[in-house]
């Protein structure tokens, strides 16, 4: 009887700047490959919750759709979202107002919202929806997701009784909010948020303080917009009668966490929710060695990155797990030798951040390669 | 019954301008204690003949000597040597007439010698040294081996009857050469000749055409310093009535191979003689791994260096090695991949060479620690 085929995973998160989750994945697969013939591979590339989440989920299965919606200053754009099932989808907010939308953020972020966000929600809704994940991260907006609950129809109210916009700028007018068009089946309807953000909406923690200057926050202005995103809270909670400002995760991507909690969603892990989605914890039974990584590693990864979300689920079903990544930082090593059982960088040699940049792939393949040289070696 | 601890053969050569092999060695041991607490480590720090033999070879036993000798323009030096057993001495080159002593190359390659070299055979004679190992690699000659021999007795003659100098310069007027008083005792001395080069005395493949370069022999004064060394050569061949001047190793250290198998020294792989010289092949009965290294591996690597040597001998005893260098070229991996059992190098992400250099110990120990997680994790 020939013994069994090594089993291996490969559960990368995306190589920020050069590879994606699946690109990563087929890359160490490719090293591995080459040196057993006969092994068995399971690609089960990774994602956050932030860019690059909808092709990790659609990689393994899924309809990649895409609706026209708002753009986050407001021109309308093709924004790309998933299909599970008849019922459940995920959207990733990066999809609709991210950073790297360079029309949008040709706007000042006093001009930013997140309503397109509100009306794909709408969208699924419309289609029969009830089960939403939503990826925040990535977003170019500090709006405290009055813009998403404006598309599913909040109204927010200006002293003269005309309506504002759900933006920084808009909400400095705003004296009411009228919930009664609030979409309805809302409340039918099961909400995941996937963030790592645990910072409440306002405050010396919140959004606009802690993450506002990536968006464009002119530091000035950061104490006036914070108190308007206070001031629309307040309202909101008011009129609603549910409490979430506070919350952690509130202050996630410009405070559409708080919206997205008041709504009723939870907040979780978006590496734990991929982590469940893409059946992580099936594909380690019976492993024999889990590869994760990411673009760099270091102390943050230790806060609950996805590699260290792979790792402890390898973990408990006692299967090694070793991290490849960009660079790590040799000061985190102490605190990631408790989790893998190695951690190492895709590099040959002294090189710089290009020349990785520009091989990503072929470093990566290699190196896994070597890797797999040394395990089967000790085996 | 507990079971035994995994037995590791640390054997890595010196990583040139960063560690020695024994700093190397050390590493990789301080690296591979933080994963075990117990384990068999077998330190063996290797070398290939060059710049470093003496310190290598001396870690495993002997003692270290030194003598009052001529160096490469003549001055006097105080050149280390290691005694090994009663009768049996090892000379490294480099510590004589070595490439990095400025006082002598501060001199024109034409007025150089090796005389030192012949002198300090000679004080191992006087003390009853009938075996003797020598390095070559990492001179500053270009003399044809006309010094050696002249300190060991050799009379060079010009056409007026008058002594010339064993020099580049010196051999222009050399006329005849005088055999008689050349030490007898060499007869009965069995001498090693440790280098890894195959290129002949003269000719374009000799020495001063391959390696005068190096040395500061200007590209117009190659073919004439090449037949000098030839008429030397041919005088004292026939003088002797033996020949080496072609053979494969004549041209190492500036000719100094040339005169060492002219007294019948044999040529060996210095990595080859150093493995043996401390006992590699008994480190490495009953170990489960080999940890072996170098400053930079390429496609020489495959050609004989020190850690192929040691990945060689490692597989005839079915043990797995690998490779840890500064940094390794990526297209050589095909070829080393047949060898190793993974080829690392000690980056942990986008660096320069002189960070590389400024903490190579400190790397290397944690990339050995890091490997070694991966080695524990298969078992």
């Amino acid at each position: 009887m020939p013994a069994s085929p090594l089993r291996v995973v490969i559960a990368p998160d995306s190589f920020k700047g050069s590879l994606s989750a699946a690109d990563a994945s087929a890359a160490i697969a490719t090293g591995l490959r080459r040196v057993w013939n006969d092994v068995d591979l399971r690609l089960v590339p990774l994602a956050d919750g932030g860019e690059g989440t909808l092709d990790a989920v659609l990689s393994a299965g899924g309809r990649r759709c895409s609706a026209r919606v708002s753009g986050a200053a407001g021109t309308a754009i093709n924004a790309a979202y998933g299909l599970l099932a008849a019922d459940a989808a995920i959207i990733e907010t990066a999809q609709v107002v991210g950073l790297t939308d360079a029309s949008a953020t040709a706007h000042a972020v006093e001009q930013r919202s997140t309503r397109g966000v509100g009306e794909l929600m709408r969208r699924l809704l419309d289609a029969g929806i009830r089960r939403i994940m939503v990826g925040l991260g990535g977003s170019s907006t500090n709006d405290g997701g009055a813009g998403l609950l404006a598309g599913l129809g909040l109204r927010l109210v200006a002293a003269d009784g005309r309506s504002v916009e759900p933006t920084p700028a808009g909400l400095a007018a705003l004296e009411a909010v009228d919930v009664r068009d609030l979409d309805p089946r809302l409340a039918q309807t099961r909400i995941t948020i996937m963030s790592d953000v645990t910072n409440p909406l306002c405050g010396e923690q919140g959004a606009t303080a802690i993450f506002g200057r990536q968006k464009g926050v002119a530091p000035e202005a950061v104490t006036q917009i914070d108190a308007r995103l206070a001031h629309f809270a307040e309202l909101v909670e008011g009129a609603l009668g549910r409490h979430a400002k506070d919350s952690p995760g509130a202050g996630a991507a410009g405070g559409l966490g708080f919206a997205l909690l008041l709504l009723g969603g939870e907040l979780r892990s978006g590496a734990e929710v991929i982590a469940d989605l893409l059946g992580l914890d099936a594909a380690l039974d019976g492993a024999d060695w889990l590869i994760t990584g990411e673009g760099h590693s270091d102390r943050q990864t230790l806060l609950g990155k996805t590699p260290l979300v792979a790792a402890r689920r390898a973990a408990l079903k006692g299967v090694p797990a070793t991290l490849v990544s960009g660079g790590i930082d040799r000061n985190a090593l102490p605190g990631l030798g408790e989790h893998f059982a190695g951690c190492h960088s895709i590099t040959f040699g002294p090189a710089t951040l290009e020349e990785c940049v520009a091989d990503a792939s072929g470093l990566l393949a290699d190196r896994a390669e070597q890797l797999a040289r040394v395990f089967r070696a000790a085996r």
